[in-house]
């Protein structure tokens, strides 16, 4: 897939919770080689905590003087900007890269590039970059914390590799022959129960039908509604 | 656009970190309306320093005992859960959820609920949610930080409001008369520094063209290329 050939770079970071929480945010999107470029005084501990489970990641990070040299290997070098910055005009949003660090990431090295928390990239360093990612906020407030930026670029990437699989429905939708057996059934104990008259019976279970109808019913949505109806009637008739 | 209709609900919160990072997310996002459902001894001091500027977000939360009441009013009530819970098997990732957020909050309250830091949503919880969101993330750690799930599903609500503007490309791209001027001058250029003998200059250009169509060029960039060609020129003819 790649994903291992996907480095995140982090210049000049200041908080060792971010570093932490960017490891995790690696982890939970199956990214592993992390570089830090001339780090500041991490407080370590604080890294450690907020790593949690992703602490291999921290353990086994590269470390360099220079944005250069930590992304000398790579093909493709992808910069973070916030709005406003010089190359914003050049910029295009996470989603729209995803693809090419996939691209690039089967035969090469990618870097994902972040900057100072209070300085973000300088311009000698942003001129290194290939491409520059400009993650979609809000005009009111564009600065999001590092490690939540470096999630959505992972994340995006994930997305782009299609590994997840969304969870699946494994009841099958009901066919209309065991929707219109529940129908029947329910017709029969609201009928049972005296909530309608026969005359306006069919009237009535339009009603139920249009609801009924409003979203998608499994199999097993039709066996839980057949029971509560064949239920309903049993306990009409004990109490008649 | 209904922004100022969802909102964000964390039952349960143990870290006043998470909490401030959770505000600064939002406001990222453009979404303002936090409740917190019976909050565990919540350090301020962190939650006002991972706010950073979304600190009015903070102040202005609202905090209930239970989930339903955080979540009375809400037409849609979005419960986000790990891989492998109860009702896993009918949740969608957010990007599917992100309209139908969008589409109700035009008209009604909706929240997006998430579980505490060690133990999630539990099972009345998750009965009060009318849909389910699941997270893509890897199998080996399927466990975001709370406010990285925020994050997220913040993210993919306010990339489906189309409220952002990617940044444009301010020059149109070259047309093909001023790039074939370009190519005029680098033959020019390329000969008088002798980089090629007149006879080889027609294959030699073809390598230099081959360079240049691999991606798009503007109008600025040839104006750039057009300069570099004729001082080249200049500077041959100076030194001879």
């Amino acid at each position: 897939m790649g994903m291992e050939n996907i480095r995140i770079v982090l210049v000049g970071p200041l908080y060792g919770g971010n570093v932490g929480s960017t490891c995790r945010a690696m982890a939970n999107m199956g990214i592993s080689d992390l570089a830090l470029v001339a780090p500041r005084n991490l407080n370590m501990d604080e890294a450690r905590m907020m790593a949690c489970h992703a602490t291999c990641i921290l353990e086994e990070r590269s470390e360099f003087d220079s944005l250069s040299e930590a992304v000398a290997d790579c093909g493709a070098v992808m910069g973070t900007t916030a709005r406003g910055g010089l190359y914003r005009q050049h910029a295009r949003p996470p989603r729209e890269w995803a693809d090419k660090v996939l691209e690039v990431a089967q035969t090469g090295k990618v870097a994902l590039v972040f900057g100072r928390e209070d300085n973000g990239l300088d311009n000698d360093e942003l001129a290194v970059c290939t491409h520059i990612i400009q993650i979609p906020t809000t005009i009111e407030y564009s600065s999001l914390n590092l490690a939540q930026a470096v999630l959505i670029c992972c994340y995006e990437v994930f997305v782009a590799s299609e590994t997840y699989e969304p969870p699946e429905e494994k009841s099958p939708e009901a066919p209309s022959l065991l929707r219109e057996r529940m129908f029947a059934l329910w017709r029969e104990a609201l009928l049972d129960v005296g909530f309608m008259e026969p005359d306006k019976a069919d009237h009535m279970m339009l009603g139920l039908r249009r609801i009924l109808a409003r979203g998608k019913l499994t199999e097993d949505d039709v066996q839980i509604l057949m029971g509560m109806a064949r239920q309903s009637s049993w306990a009409a008739k004990q109490s008649n």
